[in-house]
């Protein structure tokens, strides 16, 4: 076998999605080295591109459907099942159903804007043969804290008088009651997993209605009724369930469908590259590979706090493996993670210019920064006779030694 | 023998002398390989830097006197002798005698200055017994083409009347007849050689006055003096040698002191990178090295066409070893110097920044690219027992082959 190059990066914001940077470093390396073996696991977060990235990192499927769309008409949509052996498992990504993107941008009223569709993409998911669900949450247009999504799964979201509420984040405020009866069956014996970002609470000063309200298109004074509905929403379902979300860390992903999912689906959030890392099956890619090269937009002292090239990085050197990290910038206290597993890094500028320029030209500038990079490499696996390489940890942690000159 | 790295840069223009540029790219090496043994050969030019980096590559001696400077006056000196066996070798640069920086700036009349303090320091390194002599020519403060020079080698330039010429380039316009009865006798015995830029003339519109004139302070009229002053120059010393210094490259390097010692003192002019690397002997350096790391301020499409890292490039290939060209910008065409014997290159950039952004920090950007790139040469080290290694040409144009991955 020749090479095996495992590319597991983030995606740079604002410019490139994690499977593009993915795509530009297998170019950069295949010019350096062209019979090189390329693994992609692309570090996707649970917004956009979810699903795509985990259904190709697997050799998956992707299954297209329509569904009710934020404002209430229907949307193409699509669900994915992952690739290889194991349950059968399915990968929906909110933002499929009730992104912003799907909101245009003279409806964006997230009083109005309803999930209903995920719940439509779960149940479909569940008529294919789901055994696992994976839920990625991010980019999301609504903040109903997932009340559409449950309702087209069977639970009512009564008030007072005993009616359904209507679509949108702004009827909860009306929420008096939970009704489990109708529930979809099938959830009971489905696991679900959700991939969330950690940081998002469901209520409050950092809640999800006043931190993401705004951008979603809420007013100042929808913001206070939407916290208040969430307020309610978290009363609601503790008292139906036990189930304590308005701190549970998540919850108030993706317009509060965290709590959703952990309070009235019975499923489990996860930090979201965890899980990403894990569906992805991330150890056994790091397995099969010799090398692996991460990226980010920016690389720092902070990088080993949570990023991603510090969580491949931590994985890699589980497994002995070098770790090359590439990045639009390489900022302040970056030699700190060389302590964290990474084992060389290198900016994807080439010359003097602005953010802007680098960020327009971010793809061209990644492709030949991973072509310098395994150059480098492909000059040490040159050099090797001519020094010998003993790992203290595995393939990892290399000293020079002399040997022969005429090897 | 641990890793050897050999680091032959260029200098950063208007930021690092080429020296700095080796003791960053040293430093970095270091870092990243703390056992490689650094052999440093940095590409000066023959202006100011020029004595000092040869003395210190082949571990020679420095030698300080006074001598005649460019205005008249006494100005603390040096030449070298270069290290290591063969003929006793001095080195002088013309610049440590009369060079721009010891023209104060309210001197700087080219008419008047004066490169005697030259002569003097070949009298001192013959008094020394210097078999050989390399000149360095470049930041050169006069324009008298070497008339100081051979006039301090007792040769005598006279006017109609038989009378010496006053110091400077204006005098020459008054030269009739030239005598070489005085001249030192040792001259005919020793080897000269002058590291010049090929590309300066001595006359016409691109010759040594009107090029360099103006920023050695001449006024447009004394421009013209001056050219009428060299092409009587010429003139001279083709009819008292029947050399002709007018058309012949290099003749205008340092205000026409090429002309002086082609015609005058029997010496040789070289293109100064090339007389450099002989006299570093740069070959017996790649013979001892594993791995070549060149720099340049830029290096581009045109970096082919005779800039530093293509000769060192093409140096090391003959040696069959790997080259990684450093560089503050990587421009438009660089990927052509693949085909020329530069197997990676990188750039020092860390950020997006200004032009001087990169300047006032290019040292330290330097000693981290060093780093940098010195880590992925030692990850493909590592990697090598999971690799093979074959080499089309000697120890370079490697191809990667399975071999197995229990080694």
């Amino acid at each position: 076998m020749p090479l095996t190059v495992l590319i597991a990066p983030s995606g740079f914001k604002e410019c490139l999605s994690a499977d593009e940077v993915a795509d530009c470093i297998g170019r950069g390396v295949l010019r350096a080295i062209p019979d090189a073996t390329i693994l992609k696991a692309p570090m996707v977060d649970g917004g956009e591109g979810f699903t795509k990235a985990l259904v190709a990192a697997t050799g998956g499927t992707l299954h297209h459907l329509a569904v009710t769309g934020p404002i209430g008409d229907a949307v193409p949509s699509f669900f994915g099942f992952t690739g290889g052996a194991g349950p059968r498992t399915a990968v929906i990504e909110m933002a499929a159903a009730a992104g912003l993107r799907l909101v245009p941008r003279d409806r964006r009223d997230p009083t109005r804007t309803t999930s209903r569709g995920v719940g439509e993409l779960i149940r479909a998911a569940l008529d294919a043969g789901a055994e696992r669900i994976l839920l990625g949450c991010g980019d999301s247009g609504i903040n109903d804290g997932g009340a559409g999504m449950v309702q087209a799964l069977g639970i009512r979201l009564l008030d007072m008088g005993g009616r359904d509420l209507a679509p949108g984040g702004g009827a909860l405020e009306h929420l008096a009651r939970i009704d489990f009866s109708g529930r979809d069956p099938r959830l009971a014996d489905v696991k679900l997993d959700a991939a969330v970002n950690w940081h998002n609470m469901l209520l409050g000063a950092s809640g999800v209605a006043r931190v993401f309200g705004p951008q979603k298109g809420a007013t100042p004074e929808q913001v206070e009724r939407l916290d208040a509905g969430m307020h309610r929403y978290a009363v609601a379902i503790e008292a139906a369930t036990g189930i304590a979300v308005a701190e549970a860390p998540g919850a108030g992903a993706s317009g509060g469908m965290g709590a959703a999912v952990l309070g009235l689906l019975g499923g489990r959030l996860h930090p979201r590259y965890d899980i990403v890392m894990r569906y992805m099956d991330l150890d056994r890619l790091i397995d099969r590979a010799d090398l692996i090269i991460t990226a980010e937009g920016s690389i720092d002292g902070q990088t080993p706090f949570g990023k991603i090239p510090a969580e491949v990085a931590f994985r890699a050197k589980r497994a002995g493996l070098p770790v090359i990290a590439l990045a639009g910038t390489i900022g302040k206290g970056a030699a700190s993670n060389f302590e964290h597993g990474i084992d060389a890094f290198a900016s994807i500028l080439k010359r003097p210019c602005s953010l802007e320029e680098a960020i327009a030209k971010a793809g061209k500038l990644l492709v030949c920064a991973a072509e310098d990079a395994a150059r480098m490499v492909k000059i040490g696996i040159g050099l090797a006779p001519f020094c010998e390489a003993t790992g203290k940890s595995g393939r990892s942690g290399l000293r020079l030694r002399p040997v022969s000159r005429t090897a």
